[in-house]
């Protein structure tokens, strides 16, 4: 019988994760009944929202059991199948997460196209959920217009380096990021076209995000929350839009934090504030992968990746991620 | 030659205005030039929004000027006309406040008709800029739709009770407001057809609002902002909606209070939270003033007004109003 090695929700976090909260497991797996497919995985996912589903209660996705595996997204190869649409070899997508073998109903999987010179892992990032999620919340909630004036925090991170260049190939006027490192700053500006990075462990983030944008921004997209909201909200001309990603800096609170103090500039500016999650988009993926995927053949969309080697070690990538070890999306290779 | 009395912004208020913030001067006025009218009023009105105004620095409006009178919605009539398209004795409308006369070119005064039964005041609330904020704010800005929940603060207020009344008849499932005494409680419910109401001041707001949603709401109406926007994002389902029209419960702090601590609701329920001032959607006013009006003729819409007496009792208006101790627009007679 063959056996599968996953990765489990051990006990649900009250604030900071640590190793305490998963644990490994090796599941004897069923011989494939007709119609599934077996998958050997290569990369797997290692995402922020992750972080909510291990909270109990209601969240835009359900939360995770605790005592079953940590679910998300994975791509790999087929190496066993009783399905005739899903040939052995074929690569696939699916939402199975953090184990070496998935196996299921064949509808489960996706099969993807292997592109030149690309890891199947494009898929978890630029072209799959990450890059939907910068391409609907930029466009879609904030509706960003040429000429505007985008900050994006979390500038570096998977999502935000995709949202400053999208903003870019659309026409922004002035793209401003934020990220934790000179490193990252550094990148924001050499490699991903930013006209303008800061980084907010310095402090002041309005003072510093006014200084970058002297004549205020229009867009802010949101993947920090906190103090980051509040300076943006000070920074925004009249009739600006935030769309609102999420909050790294509050998911691991165990009180919730105060929201800004600035609420009143909504009235007096006419701003907007909306809040999404991709799941409630899926219907712009088509147009989104078209053009994402062009652009990536012609070199104007580039991105990085954070690997870690192993599913033995997709913990700590979990656990740096939330403290912002990553630059760009961060994958486990298994 | 003709005085005028006028009330003036005395001095900038910190926190809470007093008599001290004004002051009442006569002027001389000089005798028409061609094209210009003077009108006697009738009726001034007094907004929470004048409070903004009394501070220094940028706001949706322009701040008053130290030493200059205070402007706002007045209605009244020609009585000295020396421009042919306003005759003596024509009732206008105009933005020239607090003063007993005013008198200008032609084209800073709007004709209105007389209606039936009603004063003249009518026009500066139910259908005038306190009905149309009311409008803008239900359906354009939180986007409501026949069968949505809706809440309403500050509901027994101008502009409250008319977004309550506009919610009914444009089919919402249900209505709730919140006021700040029972009298005013009972008028929501008897009066103006909300579904339910409670008193803020017997406080625990997001308890109260649950009891009274208890499948949760779909809009909320701000005219109040605090601890109300923080229920009302704590009550709201998926794709929820806020107009945010302004924050009686902040206007006279000195210090911003904190935001809502719920914030990560705006992103795993999608919700929506937009400001507004009425003045960038005039373009409403046509479509509002036939509907109001037509709704008013056949008794579908219902309204108080808080008449005080004497331009020399503005003030003390203007400071109650501040304090809730109005039902439905306030509005100074002379």
């Amino acid at each position: 019988m063959t056996s599968s090695t996953q990765i489990q929700l051990a006990k649900r976090p009250t604030g900071w994760p640590d190793h305490e909260n998963f644990r490994t497991a090796v599941v004897d797996l069923p011989a494939l009944a007709e119609g599934e497919v077996r998958v050997s995985n290569e990369f797997m996912s290692v995402d922020p929202y992750m972080r909510g589903r291990m909270n109990e209660g209601k969240s835009y996705v359900p939360p995770f059991q605790v005592g079953e595996v940590m679910n998300g997204g994975a791509v790999g190869r087929v190496i066993e199948s009783r399905d005739e649409t899903l040939a052995v070899g074929t690569p696939v997508l699916h939402n199975q997460g953090w184990r070496d073998l998935a196996q299921g109903p064949a509808s489960e999987f996706r099969a993807v196209e292997e592109l030149p010179g690309l890891a199947l892992s494009v898929y978890l990032g630029t072209l799959g959920m990450t890059g939907l999620t910068a391409w609907v919340g930029l466009l879609e909630i904030a509706g960003m217009k040429p000429g505007d004036t985008v900050f994006v925090s979390g500038a570096a991170g998977a999502v935000g380096s995709m949202v400053g260049q999208i903003a870019r190939l659309k026409g922004a006027a002035r793209v401003i990021g934020s990220a934790g490192s000179q490193e990252k700053i550094d990148l924001l500006t050499s490699k991903y076209g930013f006209d303008a990075a800061f980084n907010y462990k310095d402090g002041d983030i309005a003072g510093q995000l006014a200084a970058a944008a002297p004549e205020g921004i229009d867009v802010y997209f949101d993947n920090v929350g906190g103090e980051h909201l509040e300076a943006a909200i000070g920074a925004m001309n009249d009739g600006g839009r935030v769309a609102l990603c999420g909050a790294i800096s509050q998911y691991n609170a165990t009180e919730p934090g105060p929201g800004p103090r600035n609420m009143a500039n909504l009235v007096t500016r006419g701003l907007r504030l909306q809040g999404f999650t991709v799941g409630n988009y899926a219907q712009h993926l088509g147009a989104f992968a078209e053009q994402a995927g062009a652009w990536v053949a012609a070199g104007d969309l580039v991105f990085d990746e954070t690997v870690v080697d192993g599913l033995e070690n997709a913990v700590d990538a979990f656990l740096s991620l939330m403290r912002g070890g990553n630059t760009g999306k961060m994958v486990v290779k298994l």
